[in-house]
């Protein structure tokens, strides 16, 4: 397959669709200039006006095997004949609610040996949260990091600090804030000579990688120092892995690169489910401390969860996405060195960035990028991240790579401005601040 | 079809995965004596023992057409060939999403003209909040009702006065709270003479059937004071239909029956995905201000959530669930008159709960009809809820009577104790406190 794009962005089709949207979606977040089709093989993905785009943002990060993989489908198949429940995963159980659990606390790290299963990134980080809460029982303050992103409900909101407008005029739970740099550990030192008393911190969250904040590596300093501090005081560690987990980084999860281990893990996207992982002593042991209805979710989410990851083993993709990635990471240090206004390559696995000039000019080439056929996404400032599926090969590299080296080049002319309506459907810089 | 229990309850192999559960789930919450099998029809499951049940619990009210409802099957084998994608729906856009937001703000009330879909119904729940708090930028409070569930997620859990286990050691955002009587109009009004002022209100949430807290019914008085209340004030209402909602009550919301109008709805549940429905005119303005990966969710969950809101409509099923329950509160009324200890008997369409005379026989009630083949759920105190599909006719609704009946009586001999395996699995009266 090859991306082909053969009417105007969006096609008449999309577009339709799109204008009736925007007046009826009450979260109207700038969606992509097109509207999916089911039709789409491996990274690639048909619109319904009959474009092939390539796909660099994996429905961020939550499509690791692409679209239609022979495994997925044939674990669909097996559905098929029984219409899907939502069940009501605390209350009533499920073989695939059971199977999902066995199947992610046989991962790596040893020691988290149990699971909550729950509907979100968000829910995943907010429940991770309520059992320290639960173990630390004076707690006043959560302590996060300045970049940070770990979800929209408003326990998980509070500990987030990327844009103003995903918090402005919210409620908050107290938050303390570490930078997101080499002084980490001493900070948080220094928070508890200064401000906080140790019971009062409930618990240190943090993502290896930070996403939405701008793809953010943690440093091997930082990490270690943090691991220490909290260990030494007793804090317990989340490590947010809702963007970074499950393989994206050639690892199972982003923080075993560092040879650190957390006290709880907050997973989703690629999981299909949220969930928060961790040793079932971290769990409160009073029935009803933690559930929700759906916890557990969609019947064939759990069983499609379950061959994700029985998939990832079998055909050897944390190996991939690790050869994958930097061989996506050298096209992208070469691009930047021959690129005017590429910098900053940077990357794990199939997570990574660069950073372009301005938001303007970031916003610019996601909008000229798709008019070519390769979706991508942004992140913090000014930054691009290339979140392909796991399964992505080299000739897809190249091709995702060409496609995005000339829409930069295209966008770079001083005279550039977008035409058309495209700019309706999605903030391109032309139109947004 | 007819309940027919062929095995122990829990059966061998549901016993030994519900060990096993206990084991690795961090969210243990006493499930129900049986796992599912994915066999079943209409208001009956197997479970995986070979057991049939029939299921006057709806997934929580989740199930509002039963098990394997032909239409639902129809739709689900139109989407068979493809592997289902969960869709990054603010992002990028799927047929599926737009159709479900247009069958969303078609049916009443007019004027909620806009959707945003959510993972949850406490995700409805906090994103009513976030819209109404960024309405009224100097909003310090929200305010909802003694005995109220709204979620589980830090900001719905703040609004929510249930069981203390839910809520002890967490954090909480500022909540002021009202009577869940007729006193709540002049509550509301005594709070912004005494306590806080206009602006510090953010909204006032209820339910206007509190579910989980025990089935409590607002009167008409209640509801006509407090539309009244914050009308006049301008605080934004918000109703959460989480689980009355969408035909339950014999109309697509139960606040219809009182006939007022809230600002704001949100639903989940019967709906298979959240949804934060109101005026396009509540929704901030400012792109990203409310969003979510999954908002719009599963592929398969907003499809079948369009065929549920046809199906309802083809098949007539709101004036079904009025007469059924209607029927079914009568047998409850009836009961309550020759049997010493059940209570209370209380319903709007197909949402009824009787009491029982304490907690312990509520919860040996519950696993002594689960014995019997019936499936009901408890709420409140001392309540047991019977929230059966909408599809349910009279024999069916004779059959659930009869065994709760007999299980009633069953459980109300004064020596009566559960023997066997089964209090592990589930808080039966004998072993919770």
């Amino acid at each position: 397959m090859k991306a082909k794009i053969i009417t105007s962005i969006p096609g008449p089709r999309s577009r339709k669709l799109l204008r009736a949207h925007k007046l009826v979606n009450g979260g109207w977040g700038a969606p992509h200039p097109f509207v999916h089709s089911h039709e789409g093989s491996g990274c690639y993905f048909k619109d319904i006006d009959g474009n092939t785009f390539l796909d660099f943002a994996s429905q961020v990060a939550s499509l690791p095997l692409g679209y239609n993989h022979p495994d997925v489908k044939e674990v669909v198949r097996q559905y098929a004949r029984f219409s899907p429940v939502k069940y009501a995963g605390q209350d009533f159980l499920t073989k695939e609610h059971q199977a999902l659990l066995e199947e992610l606390i046989a991962i790596p790290p040893a020691g988290m040996n149990a699971a909550f299963l729950i509907n979100s990134g968000a829910e995943a980080t907010e429940n991770a949260i309520k059992i320290c809460m639960r173990k630390k029982k004076m707690a006043k303050y959560c302590v996060s990091f300045e970049g940070a992103f770990h979800g929209r409900t408003l326990g998980a909101l509070s500990l987030t600090d990327t844009k103003r407008v995903h918090k402005e005029h919210y409620f908050s739970i107290p938050t303390k804030r570490l930078p997101f740099t080499d002084e980490a550990g001493q900070a948080l030192l220094d928070l508890l000579e200064r401000e906080v008393s140790l019971q009062e911190i409930a618990c240190v969250i943090m993502e290896p990688i930070q996403g939405e904040g701008g793809y953010n590596f943690a440093s091997k300093k930082m990490m270690k120092d943090i691991r220490l501090v909290t260990k030494q005081k007793r804090i317990p560690l989340i490590m947010d892995e809702v963007q970074s987990g499950l393989g994206r980084t050639g690892r199972w999860w982003a923080h075993q690169h560092f040879s650190i281990k957390p006290e709880v893990i907050a997973a989703a996207k690629a999981l299909q489910v949220g969930a928060t992982i961790a040793n079932k002593q971290m769990f409160p042991s009073d029935v009803g401390a933690i559930s929700s209805t759906w916890g557990g979710g969609h019947i064939i989410d759990m069983a499609v969860a379950v061959q994700i990851i029985k998939t990832i083993k079998r055909r050897k993709l944390l190996s991939r996405t690790s050869s994958m990635g930097k061989y996506l990471l050298k096209g992208l240090h070469d691009m930047s060195d021959d690129v005017k206004g590429v910098s900053n390559p940077r990357g794990l696995g199939l997570m990574t960035a660069v950073d372009l000039p301005s938001a303007r000019v970031r916003n610019n080439v996601i909008l000229e990028a798709a008019k070519r056929g390769l979706v991508v996404l942004g992140c913090g400032k000014q930054s691009i991240r290339f979140i392909p599926p796991y399964i992505i090969d080299r000739d897809e590299i190249d091709e995702g790579l060409h496609i995005f080296h000339d829409a930069v080049i295209y966008c770079s002319q001083s005279r550039f401005r977008h035409r058309g309506e495209i700019c309706h459907f999605m903030g391109c810089g032309e139109h947004s601040s």
